[in-house]
Formats: structure tokens, C-alpha cells, sequence
């Protein structure tokens, strides 16, 4: 079950239309959610917005407007990202209703759900903060859904699922997630700890990174677990310093 | 399954905003339905339907204008309503999810999906002419969600028990997952690499490797990544014998 105490932020991304974010908004409400965060928004607040809000403008008048996604992410334990398309290096994509079956099992304390721009969607650097995407199946001639109507569904499936009674026995650790900022600390570590070894994908240095966070993105660390690898890079680092 | 052949006609009835109208024609796209009725609409065709559509214009343009409700359904042999309300004369009502499968079990050659006005919903009469109606699951406090939103969860339903193509059908990326023995060799690898560098679990020797199993199980490695973390470990052990 997906916990009344579970925090749940609905973060658009880079927004055009104004419109839209209202719609969102609007979206939300219906389905009893009301974080949103707005990251870069091009125009807010706006009078098409709450329009387009209908009786949902309390949930843009708490709206959190930010500059920088890590500043919408950093302490959530779970971050997802929402996407019509198909990538070149693949990320784990699951469907909205596994999405949150699966939240619900997992129970995270917050997590974060990702929606790009109308034109382009998420870019790679923020698909790269995410540990799963959200894909919905649609149309494979034209998958275009509309931002709101994105928002819609994701949030109609985790209410379904907010109050089911599920036969998911208890996963054996419900140790807590590590945060987001803390699996930031852990990629710039391990890249330190490569780079100190030596150890580089000459071709193309980004990818190396790219791959290593799609790696440890699937792992969803508990703190004993974080624990264990940056002890494991901090030994490396030590031991290569006093040979 | 929601056969390929049936018929299934989306209807909107007295929709009073022309913005509403393009979205839903794009929410019907997107889930692949393509039958579109408007009865009496306030204002239609309109250069904000077309916007609001997007790319999914020749639903719009291939819609059919009624100025009878019956002309909409009166060949059709199912006909639900969509109400987010509680009638003070029930009516048999389901959710889009037992309404979808539930069609998928009957048959039926021809189904009309009523979507009343934006204000009022469907009237009296109108919900007289259904077989069922479906409600929404929705914020008991805020139920009022947007017409273009009710199009797309209902299409979404019907899209998800169709067996249509969906994107999930053609991910392309399938990677092959690494062998179990070579994951063995993986486990070893590690462990010497550990050993190498001294980092123990002092206490319980045998509990740290039981950890980081339980990490490199979850990412179920394919070979390229696979190679990547293997050729960090090679490489942390040659950098430590040639200090």
C-alpha cells in the first residue's frame, strides 16, 4: 500500500507553456496529490496556469519553483523519470501500474517523478539522476501525450494503488534508501577512485560515467550497502597512496 | 483482448470549450482510438481544437458532427457513460479497468464511450441510454477532472487490455544478462580485488561478501558492463603491484 505519509513530488521540468502547468496541477488534484515542483518553469506563476488550474490553484500557489533539479531531488530516496522514447543505451523502463506496484512495495520515504520539456523530454544528465523511467504505453505511430495527460495517468495509478491491500510479502530489508545528493557523493567518488587508478574509457570518457550510474542507479543502496562501496573506493585510494 | 476489429466511438456531448475537443482527439491518438462524435458542440471546428490536437488533427478532421444523440449510438450495441457523480438513481457503474475487460469479454461490434459537458456532465436522459457507467477513481474532495483527461484514462484502459502494440513490444534492448557462472567469477574477482587493497569485514569476513552479492545481484550486469567493472578491478590490482 502505498502510505498516506509517503511523499510524492510531481517535478515538471523545463515547462513552455503555461497552460500545461496548470493542467498538471489540475491533474494532481483530481488524484490527490499536491507536491509540485517546477524546475525552470518559462513562465510562472501566469493567469493561464490558474485558469487552466480550475479549483486546483492551491496546489500551484504551494508550488516549489526551482533553479536546479538536484535542488527538487536531493533528499528524496527515489527518483523516476518519465519518457516517450526509446534510447540508445537503455535505462530500466517499467509501465505506470508497475511503477506503482512497485513503489508501494518498496515504500520509499519520497520519491520524485520526472516530466521533461513538451518538445525534447528529459535530457540524458537527468535521466541519469533517475533509478528507473516510466514509460506509457501508447501509440507506437504517435506517442505525443500531452504533459498534463502524462501527469494524469502516473498519478491514476498510484492512486489505485494507494489503498489496495497488496500479497507482497515485506522485501527482507526495509532499510532506508540513501538519498540522492548521497548517490551524487557516490558517483564523484568512484570516478575519483577510477581516475586515481587510471582506469578510463579513452574513446569516450563520459560514457564510462554514464554506464556506472545506469549500473548503481539499479541497486537502490540502503545505507549499510553505501557504506560498503565508499569504504571499498576510500581503502583502494589509501592504499594506493601509501605504497 | 479488446479485438482490432471492434468499433469503438468516443462521444462528446455539448463540449462548450474547443480546447477540450483538440486534446481529447490527442489523448484518442495516443491510446490508438480514432472515432471521434460530437454532438452539438458549442463551437466547432475551431483553430483552438486544431492547436490543442497537435498532431492528431485528422481525428478532428474525420469526426462526425451529430446534432442528435442518437444519431451518435444508435447503431452501436454497447453504450456506457462516463460520471464522476453519485446518482441519487444508482445505475450500475465500474471503473475504466473492469469496464475495459469487461468489454473485452462481451464483445460487442460497436462501443460508445459517452463523455458529457464540461459544467453539468451527461443528463438524466442521456445516462438513460447507457448499458453502464464508469467512473473514475478520483480525490473524493476534487473529482472534477478535466474532459480531455477522462478521454485519455478511459483510451489508456481500453489501449492496456487491447493487446495492441505498445512501445514495451519493441523495446529493442534486450541486452543479454551475463551468465550465472560468470557472475561467480565476478564474486571472486571482487574479493581478491577487496583482498588486495585489505578492506575486511573484521568482525564477519564472510557477511561483507554475502552484501556485496546481494548489491551486484540486483543489476543483473550484460556484458558490456559486466566488462567495465571487472576492468576496474584488473586494473586496481596491476596499479597496486607496480607501486
Amino acid at each position: 500500500m502505498n502510505s498516506p505519509n509517503k511523499e510524492i513530488r510531481i517535478v515538471l521540468i523545463g515547462t513552455t507553456h503555461p497552460g500545461n502547468i496548470g493542467a498538471a496541477a489540475r491533474a494532481m488534484k483530481t488524484m490527490g496529490q499536491n507536491n509540485l515542483y517546477l524546475v525552470r518553469p518559462k513562465i510562472f506563476p501566469s493567469a493561464e496556469a490558474t485558469a487552466r488550474a480550475t479549483g486546483a490553484d492551491d496546489i500551484l500557489a504551494n508550488a516549489q519553483v526551482v533553479d536546479d533539479l538536484q535542488k527538487a531531488i536531493s533528499d528524496c530516496d527515489y527518483v523516476v523519470g518519465t519518457t516517450a522514447r526509446t534510447r540508445s543505451i537503455p535505462w530500466p523502463t517499467v509501465t505506470p501500474r508497475d511503477f506503482s506496484s512497485y513503489v508501494s512495495k518498496i515504500n520509499p520515504r519520497s520519491v520524485a517523478i520526472l516530466f521533461g520539456r513538451e518538445s525534447s523530454g528529459l535530457s540524458n544528465e537527468e535521466i541519469e539522476c533517475c533509478n528507473k523511467l516510466i514509460t506509457i504505453p501508447s501509440n507506437p505511430e504517435y506517442s505525443s501525450l500531452n504533459l498534463a495527460s502524462a501527469v494524469q495517468i502516473i498519478c491514476y495509478e498510484l492512486r489505485l494503488n494507494s489503498g489496495m491491500e497488496t500479497d507482497f510479502d515485506k522485501e527482507p530489508d526495509k532499510e532506508k534508501r540513501v538519498s540522492q545528493d548521497k548517490m551524487e557523493q557516490f558517483y564523484t567518488h568512484i570516478e575519483k577512485c577510477m581516475s586515481d587508478v587510471g582506469y578510463y574509457d579513452l574513446d569516450n570518457p563520459r560514457k564510462l560515467m554514464h554506464r556506472i550510474r545506469r549500473i548503481f542507479n539499479r541497486t537502490e543502496l540502503n545505507e549499510a550497502e553505501y557504506n560498503i562501496l565508499r569504504g571499498f573506493f576510500t581503502k583502494i585510494q589509501s592504499k594506493l597512496s601509501n605504497n
